[in-house]
């Protein structure tokens, strides 16, 4: 889960996801929108008896403001709580598994605020099997032709791996940007994403607010976008003066094509595209 | 307001009560799902300009974890959080204005816990002018007449308060009871109230799981009504386990028939009832 505003327990329980799947919480930022809703999921995590331990991934402030909180109102509960704490200011890998890393953008917000790169491991190809027993390669082998291997017949003849294997999906990427100035220097480090979320609070009429305030409009989310080549762009944290947030999407759509607008409980899937 | 759980902010936006109405809420006990709704309320009236001091009548522990908090996210706010402390554990009045006092109603919960009963002030009766027209009595006499005073005719006669005013309205009680443990001590107390609020959790065929969490059942939220004599009562607090919550109402119907089961947003009028 990145960030939690008060009301995250009523959605996720809307959302119908298991609570049991979440494990890890990143916290963009120290704003009430984007945390006042940890204590209450954490307190009825432990109400429902959970027993796995929750890492919540933060600035180090977060840590000291709620440890109180949770010596307070959490005591003796069935699992543990872990802060693990990070620099927002510079790029940094903060959570690495065999499939998955996840690094920190550096934002520019009113206060100290950072985005999150989510990066899928490549997975090994996968292997031919027709060609495996054309050839009687044996079993042993297999492992090292996944991760790339040629392989050399009793003969002396070389099989080239591209022969033996179909590239296995490319690994997928995802970029969340909130909340944020309008800040082009991220566009390196999001190159080329399958899917960015980035806000939009104002519209371009609004440009000077937006800027006053550190936050984007859509139109720059739009060339944020375009600019870092990204598969497809998510717009949300729109101001509450636009009731109808369809002008938001217009405007980024405009710049790059592929937009969608944020709602609540929107889901979407992204495909690994096939090369 | 009385407690305010995560979501409050929601809650009031969604029932169109003037966020500028509000300013004293009175914490029952520090339990989440009665007090995790503040941060997020008292930023979103700092984020809309607020002016007007809003007093947070809570226990002591309660001030000492929201402090540390409103230092960090709510520096500088357009407006001041006054807490004002009791001690949850004997009755004493926390509240008095001109028309209106506010005393606690210790409860038995598993921490520390107290109800609230609000008490309207009797208004001084109206002043019947046909009457005052007929003995020509001086504008400086009424308000003595309306406090309670008969009127002396020049000739000696005395012409008695009961012939010249109408009664006001009876003062409005109103008693909070949750959450607690079936706690008939309570009702020398709430004697008599217009409408009472009591927690209602669970039925009485889990009359045992009540008491083991300090809660209260249907059946004997309906006794307290009853033994109180109270005019209404409007039972809440429910266990997530009922689906259907008419199983609490029937059951407390049947022991006190005036019984109205609590939902989001329900607003109910307390009629001043003419003697």
């Amino acid at each position: 889960m990145i960030d939690c505003g008060e009301g995250a327990q009523m959605q996720l329980r809307k959302s119908k996801l298991k609570f049991t799947r979440l494990n890890h919480i990143f916290i963009s930022h120290l704003h009430g929108d984007h945390c006042f809703g940890l204590m209450g999921l954490i307190s009825t995590f432990g109400m429902l008896g959970r027993t796995a331990t929750l890492y919540i991934h933060c600035h180090a402030e977060l840590e000291h403001l709620l440890v109180p909180q949770l010596d307070f109102f959490c005591k003796g509960m069935s699992y543990k709580v872990v802060f693990q704490t990070f620099d927002p200011s510079k790029a940094e890998i903060i959570y690495d598994d065999r499939s998955l890393t996840i690094e920190t953008i550096p934002l520019r917000h009113r206060i100290p605020t950072c985005g999150f790169l989510f990066s899928e491991k490549q997975t090994p190809a996968h292997i031919r099997r027709d060609m495996i027993d054309f050839y009687e390669i044996p079993l042993y082998e297999i492992n090292r032709i996944k991760n790339g291997a040629d392989y050399t017949l009793p003969d002396g003849k070389i099989v080239p791996n591209s022969k033996l294997t179909i590239p296995s999906a490319p690994p997928r990427r995802y970029a969340y940007c909130s909340d944020t100035i309008y800040l082009p220097r991220i566009i390196s480090q999001i190159h080329g994403v399958d899917l960015l979320f980035h806000e939009a609070t104002f519209t371009q009429s609004e440009q000077a607010r937006a800027k006053e305030t550190f936050h984007t409009t859509a139109a720059q989310a739009g060339e944020i976008a375009r600019a870092a080549e990204v598969k497809q762009l998510l717009i949300g944290h729109f101001s509450a003066r636009y009731e109808n947030e369809s002008i938001l999407l217009q405007e980024a759509s405009n710049i790059f094509p592929n937009t969608l607008l944020a709602r609540e409980t929107l889901k979407i899937s992204i495909e690994s595209v096939k090369p």
